[in-house]
């Protein structure tokens, strides 16, 4: 569909054609850089840059895919480890690589490599029956929370327990899931707030930092994000960029890499998840830091030198479109929204409203943090009912 | 080519298919806006979004293009007027419109309306004959700027002149050239420095200016953008604002408006050119303004409200990659310039390098004019042989 984007470029395939896709293609086109992306289906948010709409499991498809591009990255970390070595194989430089993406596409790995690393997390185990779980529940004063392996996201395979019968449904899939017929059980940890730190490496091993954020969860889904981290200066800045960049060189990570972690109530800091792409609570990045995130993870997964991090402003505040209107599209709230907040950035995803689907986000930067937060909530309000 | 882009989202058409049109995709983008471009031919700058390849001057091309769009703009100011007034009699929205565009693709009857809006401009005449340009050269210390009404642009078709002879062939082809017989003559202007005025205006009246420029030309050709003009603030930025918007309403431009201006050593200020679409002057906005030239320029072709016009840094400065290396690519220069210069923004056009040709631009900005005037020429040397 797109014509080649660039004289003498290079061409970065992207598997998945969502929202964080679509975001490469601006930073792609300013960088000169010709994105190729495989879509899961026609019509997807990334669409004007989808060259080609195939299954991102079929080893082929994605071979062929790959044979156009000079480096191959990813909207999501779902593609599988089999189809991953068979690119590696083919030798397709692939970034992030399978040994990066497997700590991501398993949460039960996750835990025991950041424990190897000696990193801070939650308390947790492996649990393969109910009595083992309910072990672990009554060891951590009555309450966990349990997650599936693999294939969650968005607060999605994620439920907090009292009694190992409310996952009972979980145990008898889990076999069959791919697994390894075992549960995640984490302590319910007792947290201040929820922060994320945004790393980027490239293969020759620059990483860079951005300014720790606090995320705001609503529903296990991000609703905010706030750049930097209110009264995160000095130490917790400085811890959550060295545990975020331990991660990055430990699981050689290439490109974006989010760490979301959890600020506990006696003032520490645990990892909770990672996800080794750009990440919503990234996006704030885009407009308020020197160097987006997706410009910032092209860069990495090209092995080019890596942009600024800091922030343009005082504050920047991000705040998610989630479901958008009831009828109609964002763009029908334009006249009203543009018109009360002429600083206010919107961004689009091109996504049909859905209740509860990401479809755009809005961010707002400036000296004053409360007249920030006020601005990005007020304009995002327009595109809700 | 390009797939619908953006649920229920509203189509823009851009005539043309050079780095105006290219540099609208990221704005629209973000947006939710599909944009669809009708490109001159395969391969150009804006190739990513090209839905169609076609002659803009032939009337059925450009009508069955803007069937499929709900507003047409334009990357350059070369379209007959024929074919605009058939777009507006088939009732297309055209901006900006046949009558404003008129203005800015004759020099002669840009400045008879300049004159008639009582704005200041260099003395001028129209000159059928050898003996008129003359007599106009006696009348002003023998020397005098020649301009063909049509079709200059990056200096072309424009000459500095002691005699009428100098531009003997100019006067055997007026006749032909759909310049009405005539060549414009104005006087050469004792100008201490260039300046450009940008503004953008909505069909319903709203006009925004952005901070007055200072521009720097080599040869014709812009070489550097500093803004805001230095020592411009109070008189000057006044004095420029007003005259632009005077233009915008006067000639009723819709999008966005750009006023080439001499400050004399007298300290007057004069109307140069006008350019009735983004324009270099205006590409250090991308990265130093709360709006970007190109986002605005949707916003304002589609009568959406206008965003703060704003410098988000004391100081940016806009450096052109003209011509670029001798062999290869821009992006070969990646590694090396982005390693020295991690704070500055490359802009990459796609197009192949050759000599004089605009093929990219780079933004820095910050708080010390200085040190941002060096890191934009720096970081614009490494592409440069």
């Amino acid at each position: 569909m797109a014509a080649a984007n660039g004289v003498h470029g290079v061409r970065v395939g992207v598997i998945g054609g969502g929202q964080l896709a679509r975001m490469m293609i601006p930073a792609a086109i300013e960088l000169g850089v010709d994105l190729r992306v495989l879509a899961e289906a026609e019509g997807m948010s990334a669409a004007i840059a989808a060259d080609r709409v195939g299954d991102y499991t079929d080893t082929a498809t994605v071979l062929e895919f790959a044979r156009e591009v000079d480096v191959v990255t990813f909207d999501h970390e779902h593609v599988p480890q089999d189809v991953l070595r068979a690119l590696v194989d083919a030798g397709v430089p692939v970034h992030p690589g399978p040994d990066a993406l497997r700590v991501a596409q398993d949460k039960l790995v996750m835990r025991e490599r950041l424990s190897e690393l000696g990193l801070p997390v939650p308390d947790w185990a492996r649990v393969e029956t109910v009595a083992d779980l309910d072990d672990f529940i009554a060891d951590h004063g009555g309450v966990a929370v349990v997650k599936t392996p693999r294939g969650g996201y968005d607060g999605k395979g994620v439920r907090v327990v009292r009694s190992a019968a409310e996952v009972a449904e979980w145990f008898a899939t889990i076999a069959e899931d791919g697994g390894a017929g075992a549960l995640l059980v984490e302590e319910l940890v007792d947290f201040r707030r929820e922060l994320a730190q945004l790393v980027a490496r490239r293969p020759s091993g620059e990483v860079v930092a951005w300014p720790l954020v606090e995320t705001v969860q609503v529903g296990g889904v991000c609703s905010e994000v706030i750049a930097p981290a209110p009264r995160s200066a000095g130490r917790l800045a400085d811890v959550a960029a060295d545990v975020a960049i331990t991660i990055a060189e430990g699981l050689g990570v290439t490109g974006v890499l989010a760490v979301e972690l959890f600020e506990t109530s006696d003032e520490r800091i645990l990892v909770n998840e990672l996800a080794m792409r750009p990440h919503n609570s990234g996006h704030w990045s885009m407009d308020g830091s020197t160097t987006g995130q997706f410009e910032q993870h092209l860069r990495a997964v090209l092995d080019l030198p890596l942009g600024a991090t800091g922030s343009r402003d005082d504050w920047s505040v991000m705040v998610n479109v989630l479901g958008g209107p009831a009828e109609g599209s964002l763009t029908d709230r334009y006249a009203a929204a543009l018109a009360d907040h002429p600083t206010v950035k919107v961004h689009n995803y091109g996504k049909a409203p859905r209740p509860g689907r990401k479809i755009g986000h809005v961010t707002a930067t400036g000296d004053d943090l409360d007249a920030v937060v006020y601005e990005a909530r007020a304009a995002a309000a327009f595109f809700q009912d």
